[in-house]
């Protein structure tokens, strides 16, 4: 008991996983999941804490968050989420680049890192999905996109494996982002259309807003010419002076944030005043708890402020694992030190061969029956 | 560049750091980049934050929580860290169980994980070390530790390498781990001598409070009976509702917190009520820029409020990985996904070939001159 191993999961286990079980049930499986925690949240069986981290502006515009959660008697899962917009131009990265880790409330230890590009993506698309099943059209058939980075990807899968689409629309002001969406979504069965911007807020039944807007720079979507029914997914407002949708349509809709305290901070919500509360809906779990109370709604305009939560990379980082340990992937990595002795630090059996102190230095165990 | 991988540095590759480098040289490079960067401390350089995180009481009382430390143009260090004091009792494990992580404030990045146990022990150490140094008596030649666990092993270590003691005189309520004391500093060249608490106290010039008291039942050192210059870190107390000195010993002493904001909620100081906050001394950063300033106190009964600061961890993670690259050790993963196309999730290479979907899904890296 004493020695154990941490989980490494590399990326390309990530992608033996996704080949082998299938992207469609992974991202099912984390629509499920989710749904499920989410009638937990709340009793005490699952709790979470509002992102913190630092925001910089050198070498770049950029910020490093925490996003922990905890699941009573089993994990406490961090995501370590980083937001750099100038990544995909200036270096070939991921704008959100992420790891997951789980930690063992029995005793601390470090369960598992896995990937949490990938994982952030797939449950961005999760959430989206669960909460338009609950406040979209049941009849939805446009789905548009406005933003046709990563994001756009996962919104675009997890939403059609809950709606038959007609259409897809898509707008990105970079033309070779709008360009190269097609080809980056055909493989799920998805075929886009580019279209202008108007047009997708105009003949869609749910639109997912995932940009990365400048700070400041915001709105992207104002108020008008959209459906009366439409569902919006605000994915993209995740930072302090970033939004996508104005004030204006916050309060012409019906608004659910995923998790109030964050998203007053730095989702959709921070654009209005305290006096303006009173137009915030419901968190988005209330909802999934008692949707029939919440079902008149789908014929209403309704928005969804995902600021993301670490619940959801809980239980990304849940189904990553599970499928890693069902598969046999992933790298055992002794990482924690001074186990062989828990009351010396420097009792380490390599080391004191090392150093010839074997008799002084030996892990000596009797504090275990002590 | 977009594909980047992470260091893992094993427990073993600890041990062989501590073997090659000689644990002396670790401590002292430790103690030197320790009370460097708290020359920098509040001037932009390098930021902290107060850790966060989930205490609990089943299936054991524990806690898990997470200390950022942010530097400049470089790094976010963090540590995650749990304690369970059942750990070495129940499950033959370190009640401070701990990683350390860094990231790239570049792009976000995972540039390592290692081991935070031996490291937390090495950096409680050394943080000591640099307090005692600055508020100590000169001329120390009595150490005193009450408490022998792990913990102690490492103040032992780190006040050895600061001053010439002629005794060490060390304490511990459980006979067992009093008894195995010697043993585990025996290859530090450390001869200690048990001792009643009373004894300790009365003699010592230097004393470090490193317990496992439970939740409420502190205070461990009451004031009277010791020398009228004694330094005293108060390493223990690092949890809400655990103390180890009496309130009446912090107010007849010069009382330095590493770090105030978390001194005030789960060091010594959160025994104070706010009228109380007037005996309170300047943190331990602003000493350091400023000895002299502050050289009369060595005279006279001064305490190190010592919770353990991020800013330690993140040092102790650099020094670490120097050494790590130096030697050559370390594992290479790659751990975030995505990054063959920044704007595709799903577009890792390997996935693409396990489903036979290579021209729609291959990366695509046009995005990077756009």
């Amino acid at each position: 008991m004493a020695q154990r191993a941490t989980i490494i999961l590399s990326e390309e286990n990530i992608g033996e996983i996704a080949a082998a079980v299938g992207l469609d049930t992974l991202m099912d499986e984390t629509i499920a999941r989710l749904r499920h925690a989410l009638t937990l949240f709340g009793n005490g069986e699952v709790e979470i804490q509002p992102r913190t981290g630092f925001v910089y502006e050198t070498p770049e515009m950029g910020l490093i968050e925490f996003m922990p959660a905890y699941r009573r008697d089993q994990n406490v899962a961090l995501k370590v989420v980083g937001y750099h917009p100038g990544n995909p131009f200036n270096r070939g990265m991921p704008t959100v680049m992420a790891t997951n880790s789980l930690y063992d409330v029995r005793d601390g230890h470090l369960i598992a890192v896995v990937d949490g590009v990938f994982a952030t993506a797939v449950r961005t698309g999760a959430s989206s999905a669960v909460a338009s099943k609950l406040l979209a059209h049941p009849e939805s058939k446009t789905l548009g996109l406005i933003g046709a980075g990563a994001m756009a990807v996962t919104q675009a899968h997890a939403l059609s494996r809950m709606y038959d689409f007609d259409a897809v629309l898509v707008h990105d002001i970079d033309p070779t982002v709008e360009a190269t969406f097609a080809k980056r979504v055909a493989a799920l069965g998805i075929t886009p259309t580019i279209a202008s911007k108007e047009r997708v807020l105009a003949e869609s039944d749910i639109i997912c807003v995932a940009t990365s807007i400048g700070l400041d720079a915001g709105p992207v979507v104002h108020a008008g010419g959209m459906k009366p029914h439409v569902h919006i997914n605000a994915v993209g407002a995740d930072t302090p002076r970033k939004y996508e949708l104005s004030t204006q349509l916050l309060k012409s809709s019906f608004l659910v944030p995923d998790y109030l305290e964050q998203a007053l901070n730095e989702g959709e919500c921070q654009q209005l005043t305290e006096e303006e509360y009173g137009c915030i809906g419901p968190e988005l779990h209330k909802i999934v708890k008692a949707p029939q109370d919440y079902a008149h709604y789908q014929m209403k305009p309704t928005i969804f402020d995902s600021t993301g939560v670490s619940l959801a990379d809980q239980i990304m980082t849940e189904v990553l694992i599970d499928q890693a340990q069902a598969l046999g992937l992933g790298q055992h990595i002794l990482i924690e030190a001074g186990c062989d002795d828990p009351m010396n630090p420097y009792g380490f059996s390599n080391f004191t061969h090392g150093l010839h102190v074997v008799e002084s230095a030996a892990p000596d165990r009797s504090i275990k029956s002590a």
